[in-house]
């Protein structure tokens, strides 16, 4: 906002009085505004859910208020898969999902979720609020009538669920995967056969063989589904997503008849929420691996270092190949391999020299 | 907010309109508040500075005016180690600086900055909104009569400026280095002066070889200070900050006077703060970092494994040390260390693990 709407804003009465600390604004009578908010998640499902509870409270205790959100779990207005749709058509305001779901309206939706081998969390809120990225979110979405904003990140998330070990990519061969976005890309030109499915219905489908293993965010999130009664080995790093970015998306048209103190109570709770949700994971994630391992006899693993490599190797295929879709996507991919280049420099000598360092035995 | 309070303050109109999705909120004269927030650094410092600025701004935009605020620079209302004093006794109602500057009035405050061989940015995070930190640190502010918030962060910082190399923990004997907080204590039982400064006075004192050797930040920072033209070597990683948390402090009784929407206005503005600022560093130092190299010809430098070992080792005696030094201090240590715990198993095999596997050659 400029300096001279703020003023004008604040109203003539605190002018008026000039350098005293409190003034009266004008009394002005204020609508309320009734949001429905759909999400991709189970009603309250630890972090996804409960954070789009908070996202609601959050704009209504900030507004005063003057906005207040219901929040729909999966399946309760619409399916976890529609809530794009529902919030373009104004079905709903607002909603909480992640990109990658509607890679069928845009593939190039995909960057703004995830990057198999791309950014960590602390390096996608670099590029989103600071190098352009979000900038480029919000040209996408707006041809569907929607606003976008980053609406939580669970940090580097876990490689996945399976019932037999991983020791070559030869292992992945025939292998009925859970994996949304590029990373169920990798894994079909590594032999294996990606499928989508919302949260809510991975269990039962690990359990019932429907898969033969699936992935799901991190410790936190994965003890929460039980994943751990349908299959034994647990593997990390979360290649495929190394920070998925959750995102909030909310009706343009609506969006446009909110008064800009409310416009912008709407975004900032949003970046309230991205990062109150990866803070939320870190602490949650360490506590749950822990009870997966002790309680729960989970077997944990590292994917080999050749597997790694040659998942590596796809992935840049995969990725570069989306980046040349066309026009748009190529300067999506441009902004986002650009930055990542500069930030992976960055990221070696800060946090990953720090963490070794760290690591060091001092005894 | 209860539901209960929130309904209340949504006003009788929009529920006398119940389902309907606008209805119109009882008119109400408001105050306008007029602030003035002081801060450690010089004015309109790139990050710290801007920072101040941007939080100024989006409190306005978020109370749609009803508190302005006015940004002072280091010196300007008081120096940059008065703001503590300035905001506790009312002189200022909010100012921007960082806890460990405040260690003449507690020593525990240090934890609340950063700790050395302690938590990353993306840990303390966790530790702060959702291990309980934040309350702690609320807990020792109150006495002082302030309310505190995380306001910003750099992530990893570098080790630091200095016109020697350092091969051997020998290196530091006799060395006058500015390094605040506990990082400076661990200087001086590696047999080191450490000096405190404030960062407008760094530049300066090493030209002027009042210190030997100083670390600020990071490269976008350290830039923006021309600590090159004093200093050659730049070495990494920051043992002694790996990630320091900024402060937003806020006069209590002020505080207090506010309505339950601008209280919560103004310590989400500050979590985004604390967001924006890591964004913004993540974004800037990669670049900085290249133009300090390519153009500036500074020597990048890895302290070596055995420095680090001997510090660690040193960094252990100190913390341990603050942390027995009575029971408020047992209580935040006890706290930190047991979240720090857990938290290492998790980011060795997310952030750690992920960051290795992504550097594994491809070619």
């Amino acid at each position: 906002m400029q300096r001279r709407d703020f003023i004008k804003q604040a109203g003539g009465a605190s002018l008026a009085l000039g350098a005293s600390t409190v003034g009266i604004t004008a009394a002005q009578a204020k609508p309320v505004y009734n949001w429905k908010m759909v999400t991709a998640w189970p009603k309250n499902f630890p972090g996804l859910g409960t954070g789009a509870n908070r996202l609601a409270e959050l704009i209504g205790e900030l507004s005063g208020g003057r906005i207040q959100v219901k929040v729909y779990g999966a399946g309760e207005l619409v399916p976890a898969f529609e809530v794009f749709d529902a919030v373009a058509q104004g079905t709903a305001e607002i909603g909480h999902s992640t990109a990658y779901y509607w890679k069928g309206k845009s593939e190039t939706a995909q960057f703004f979720t995830t990057v198999p081998f791309g950014m960590t969390a602390q390096e996608r809120n670099g590029w989103l609020y600071h190098g352009g990225g979000l900038e480029l979110w919000t040209e996408l979405y707006d041809q569907f009538g929607l606003v976008p904003a980053p609406g939580g990140n669970g940090g580097v998330q876990m490689g996945g669920w399976f019932n037999k070990e991983i020791k070559s990519i030869k292992d992945l061969t025939g292998l009925k995967m859970r994996m949304p976005g590029l990373g169920g890309e990798i894994l079909k030109r590594a032999g294996g056969t990606p499928v989508n499915l919302p949260g809510g219905e991975l269990f039962t489908a690990l359990q019932s063989g429907t898969i033969d293993a699936t992935e799901w965010i991190g410790s936190y999130n994965d003890l929460a589904f039980g994943l751990y009664k349908a299959a034994k080995y647990y593997y990390y790093p979360g290649f495929h997503e190394p920070s998925g970015t959750l995102e909030v998306i909310i009706n343009k048209a609506v969006f446009k008849t909110l008064p800009a103190d409310l416009q912008a109570i709407v975004l900032n709770a949003c970046k309230v929420l991205n990062q109150d949700l990866l803070a939320e994971y870190t602490a949650r994630n360490p506590i749950a691996l822990r009870t997966l391992i002790d309680k729960h006899g989970v077997a944990l693993r590292a994917y080999p270092d050749d597997v790694l490599v040659k998942l590596h190797r796809l992935a840049e295929e995969v990725v570069s190949e989306l980046g040349e879709k066309d026009a748009f996507s190529r300067k999506v991919y441009t902004s986002y391999r650009e930055f990542l280049r500069q930030a992976k420099e960055w990221t070696n000598i800060s946090e990953l020299a720090y963490l070794r360092a760290r690591n060091l035995p001092t005894t």
